[in-house]
């Protein structure tokens, strides 16, 4: 039995993840679903990546969570590494699942293409709290378009206004994730274009890694919601020694 | 219900695509299935580009077809884009599978490996009557890799001699297909060998949509031959809002 | 009924293979398994290219083999191309498994990244006797990640050290692959990252061929241990004329 903490993406939340998290309870391990600070209901949206990464430590020290398999998605890879970097004594293997694999000194916003920086901007100069929205064609052309358009529709409407500081404030990392002592693997959605126009997550982001174990998947980057258990048994193929 | 209009691409007619056309009806859509003008028995393997795309735009307007779910198979892309521009009034999405995606001013020939284009023209010198056709050893190969030969010969004796003209005339558009204000998707099958060394489909020429949905299915470039319930498949997910 | 030679790659033997074997025998085929000089249990561990090149071109001489389809896994493929330059009129299809495709004069080692090279000579190095074997953690996560943790270890035990001078002889050919007047197919299973970071197998090596059918499989460079009945299925849609 394995213990298994998720870590969500931008504009998530842990509980988006429940529908992933049971068919690998049902496999008989553990799974933790902490949010991320920034993302929970009433955080100021003016969090940074130093908290939100810091808010993943304190619970997996809260929960007393040891040997833990840790996945990130998307925007959580710039979490996960940031808590293995702090606490890798906690950490069995590190998963990456379409998600950013920072080097110590950069940001989320030096891996996207300059013309998300310029939109997120823009988004979040109009809501005036810090926070950013994806636009809906977005979101459901090039993050959900494995999924029809009722639960594209449904999906979105969970999502929560995400905090655009922890997109351009850099990590800080004593390690670099390829000479980091911890087992890694990276899960690659083959149908995921939410990072378009020659900036693929994968190997462009898992080479990061260094030695790692690659799993692919078919499905977009939203996974989580167009077919969860098949997103289940990629993270433990992932996940396992 | 939707209704969808199938553009085949060169050397094949609308005949072909039946077998595809079937379990979208079944599925309770309405399928169109055009011989763009150059393909259709009789016609005069001199037609030039314009012509082709303008004997869509008339089978839109004979048939008073609108809301069309509009898709090109390779050669078809030229196709379809041009009738775009022309009439976009009628369409609710484009969808290119393995199709070439010109910009204003693109011929098709600008978009293919120089051997092939050598390869055509001189296949077309000999035969003197305006018209291309493929190798076998290249169609069996390269083009229906995922079939056995008794399929792949009885796909390729199918085929009609295709107008070179096409290939060489460059388009003439209004708004390339990035800027255009129509929902736009991109089928992509991951055997297509079609278009070798270097020459991508996607996302060489599927960028070139600006925001687009894509879709990935195994199989050749004549998966209309090979898997046609799959491929029908993957149009509805292309195809859909 | 076709005649099938399966050439097995560094470290292996033809042994590993009959799991393979079992699914293309069962649909009506021949298939020989040979294990290259160098791999045989008490073989010097000074071999090189050429003479593991001849001990196929001596099995097939031996077995008096003709119309063969010769599949070569990673360093198999520097044999068969050896082997198909030798003895053309033997041989109706070549069929590369995620394998390396030499042109005259190169050795595999100038096909893998060079921190793989300097790994592999630091290891035989260490040995003294010419061989060479692969670090368990490289196996497990960037060879056989298909894989659980137990066939991944019960696979490595069976491996078996591997003459390094076949990775740095040159191989000499009177006929590039490319210009060879024989069938070439190519098996690319899409989670192989054996060949890291900008050195993939296909379209890397595959494109040397020229014209060539793909077919692809989702597996590690070691399906044959994952998942033999899938990768016989591909074999035999690569081998079929």
């Amino acid at each position: 039995m394995s213990t298994y903490v998720l870590v969500h993406g931008a504009w998530h939340t842990g509980a988006e993840l429940e529908p992933v998290a049971a068919p690998i309870r049902a496999a008989g391990h553990q799974v933790y679903l902490p949010t991320i600070r920034g993302n929970r209901p009433g955080d100021a949206k003016t969090t940074g990546l130093k908290e939100a990464i810091q808010s993943i430590v304190d619970y997996l020290a809260e929960n007393n969570l040891k040997d833990v398999i840790l996945l990130g998605h998307s925007y959580g890879g710039m979490v996960i590494t940031g808590v293995a970097d702090l606490v890798p004594e906690r950490i069995r293997r590190l998963v990456y699942w379409n998600a950013f694999v920072p080097n110590n000194g950069e940001c989320l916003n030096d891996m996207v293409p300059p013309q998300y920086v310029g939109l997120f901007d823009m988004i979040a100069a109009e809501r005036g709290d810090g926070s950013v929205v994806l636009p809906f064609p977005i979101w459901r052309e090039a993050f959900i378009n494995d999924a029809d358009l009722e639960l594209a529709q449904r999906a979105y409407d969970i999502l929560n206004p995400h905090p655009l500081k922890t997109f351009s404030d850099t990590i800080a990392l004593k390690t670099n994730p390829a000479e980091m002592q911890i087992a890694k693997s990276y899960i690659n959605c083959t149908e995921d274009t939410a990072l378009p126009h020659g900036y693929p997550w994968h190997p462009r982001l898992s080479e990061k890694l260094g030695l790692f174990r690659l799993v692919q998947v078919s499905g977009s980057h939203e996974l989580c919601f167009s077919d969860p258990p098949r997103l289940a048994n990629a993270i433990m193929e992932a996940g396992r020694d």
